[in-house]
């Protein structure tokens, strides 16, 4: 054995790098992720725990504590996460994403989420990338609803509602300009008419779409009235997301909730509704983990469409097939939209699966152009 | 807001650094795990899941799969895992152990398991190191036992037998050395008479500690016999894990399960035994993601002495008094050794927690020493 066989080292790829290596090409991205759902619809992939289908592992702050300085539930989506993953196909790779966040990160100048992704040689085990992810996230994140729209959303759509004007609401807008040339409108909905991430989220359309009409909506009614896509991606603290009535939904539009939302007459959206998922065994496990009860004992409603879908499946009240997923939509094994007037219900969260399909892309991609910094984790090893 | 708020960098630890920042100093480890397990017996630690106590996720491969190159269960220990945690006290840090394992790696020269971490800001999240966490997980993992052997073994104790002649034995006897200066002798149980395994480790530890007289033994009952303290540390294929009898157990010997082990006469050594596990709510986790049921429905033992003992609990055959945690032994909270008879069974398996606790130590260490390679994650995020 030469001590070639024992060396490992790894590609460090920092912020400036992941951008050198075409992190941001979301058109790009939008093609990855069709390949990425066929192999999850293939069942060639694996996500964490059990059910191989989980979303990964969380440190759940408590809301109090009698100790000291421990850590508490006391921002918006104060958290750590866990996300790991293999990708067979042509990707053929493990892969993890590790991150933290909190609100107030915001007020120091950084993003809520500071996010680190690793990707793993299958058979070893050995890191072969580490890598800044907050673009990587944020950019798969948005080419996830552009590739559902452009999967089902009814031909040629013009008006476009952003419910939520965070991040993920940006790089999914610029992967639905990526896929359609027909959109003319934008209607934003912040927290309130007054939001600075609304007027901050209009300034930036404005400046990088001049030919989109924008418009700041002061309640949920306005912004998804005549919109034949709603992009949905609210996170918020306590249970104050949207609330919709099914008949404000234009026949037609497709709804794509990534974050929390409900309907009023959340009867009639299920039964009215075409309901597609990205991964319903995902769904399952948040059931186990994040389902709350009231002081009765009454399950409370999820604010995840997701959620909710699979655990009508659970209850008897649907079935898988009334709940596809999009990769079974995507290869033919189910149906995509039949009619003009269908409205869709399509829920996507996030999975490592992603994450590892992008950054393979672009860590393939730094390897062609000499990108990044090799790290040397040893010679050789001094424990085997 | 000014540059420098925005900026972010990190230290990298490869594997020399990591020495350099002195992690193989085991007598050291074991008083940083006593500070560990008594801020996990005092609730100031956080581990993943909704019971805030889990060990971590894993991707479990399938044994089989129709797919091509699907990775598959089919070597010793294949499997990738991560394992985050929060760590309270003087520690304060979050942190992450992710790593990939295959028997197959040894063959190529390379360690089983390759393992790295990451530390990180528990206030913003940033990372604030990555490490190469080989020797991280084998010294913490070795200290364990010396911490428990320390706490809880009958005075001076002589002869100890060591089932299982991997890494984790060999650091768990430096402990022992560390934390004893009475051992005389030293009886080693590999998979068979003629074990490599077992031959290296013998040699390993005639050259280490020439004044101990070292013994491979060829079965299990000549491996324990007149043993003070027992070190179980075996990983196998299958279930052909080491099974004992209680009465080839000495009176007042500490038993330390960290792998897979039985007795014949479990229902025994569950009544005559004192037990003593590390984490209760771990082994709750493992019993939900792990038990296997035979082609009647009935569930098999699982060789872990802490789900076995976890699981009487849930049947009501034992309360939980009857099964302290380590850390309440250290604290006062639950009675330790009170006859030099009472034979101790005692399981620890690995936490994220142990993990933060040493690689905060080491972290540092290297900062005051000024070892390791400072990384820029971005001087200006690109997306706030």
């Amino acid at each position: 054995m030469t001590n070639n066989n024992s060396k490992i080292a790894f590609l460090y790829l920092n912020e400036q790098d992941m951008i050198a290596s075409g992190v941001t090409d979301i058109g790009r991205c939008v093609d990855t992720m069709a390949e990425v759902f066929k192999l999850l619809s293939q069942d060639d992939v694996l996500m964490g725990g059990k059910s191989h289908r989980e979303h990964g592992i969380q440190l759940i702050f408590p809301k109090e504590s009698p100790i000291p300085d421990f850590p508490l539930e006391d921002s918006r989506d104060r958290r750590f996460m866990s996300m790991p993953g293999y990708l067979g196909g042509t990707f053929h790779m493990a892969g993890e994403k590790w991150y933290g966040s909190n609100g107030r990160n915001i007020g120091r100048g950084l993003p809520r989420s500071i996010l680190m992704f690793t990707l793993n040689d299958v058979e070893t085990g050995q890191p072969l990338a580490y890598m800044s992810a907050n673009l990587l996230s944020a950019v798969r994140t948005g080419a996830v609803p552009g590739l559902v729209a452009k999967t089902l959303a009814a031909s040629q759509p013009k008006v476009v509602a952003l419910l939520g004007a965070g991040v993920v609401n940006h790089t999914s807008f610029d992967a639905l300009m990526a896929v359609f040339d027909s959109i003319q409108s934008v209607r934003i909905l912040g927290s309130s008419i007054h939001s600075k991430s609304a007027a901050s989220t209009q300034q930036r359309l404005n400046q990088k779409y001049s030919q989109i009409k924008t418009e700041i909506c002061a309640d949920a009614k306005a912004a998804v009235a005549n919109a034949d896509i709603v992009l949905e991606a609210v996170s918020v603290a306590g249970r104050t997301w949207p609330v919709l009535q099914t008949n404000w939904i234009k026949p037609g539009c497709t709804i794509i909730s990534s974050g929390t939302m409900a309907f009023s007459d959340e009867d009639t959206a299920m039964q009215k509704f075409r309901k597609v998922v990205d991964n319903r065994g995902m769904y399952a496990g948040y059931l186990k983990t994040y389902t709350e009860y009231d002081a009765k004992g009454v399950r409370k409603t999820s604010g995840c469409p997701g959620m909710e879908c699979v655990h009508a499946i659970e209850e008897g009240i649907l079935t898988e097939d009334d709940v596809p997923e999009l990769g079974d939509i995507l290869l033919g094994k189910a149906p995509g939209r039949q009619s003009d007037d269908e409205i869709f219900m399509v829920t996507v969260g996030g999975m490592p699966i992603l994450d590892i399909g992008w950054g393979t892309v672009c860590y393939r991609e730094a390897l062609k152009k000499g990108i990044g910094t090799q790290l040397t984790l040893w010679d050789e090893p001094a424990l085997i």
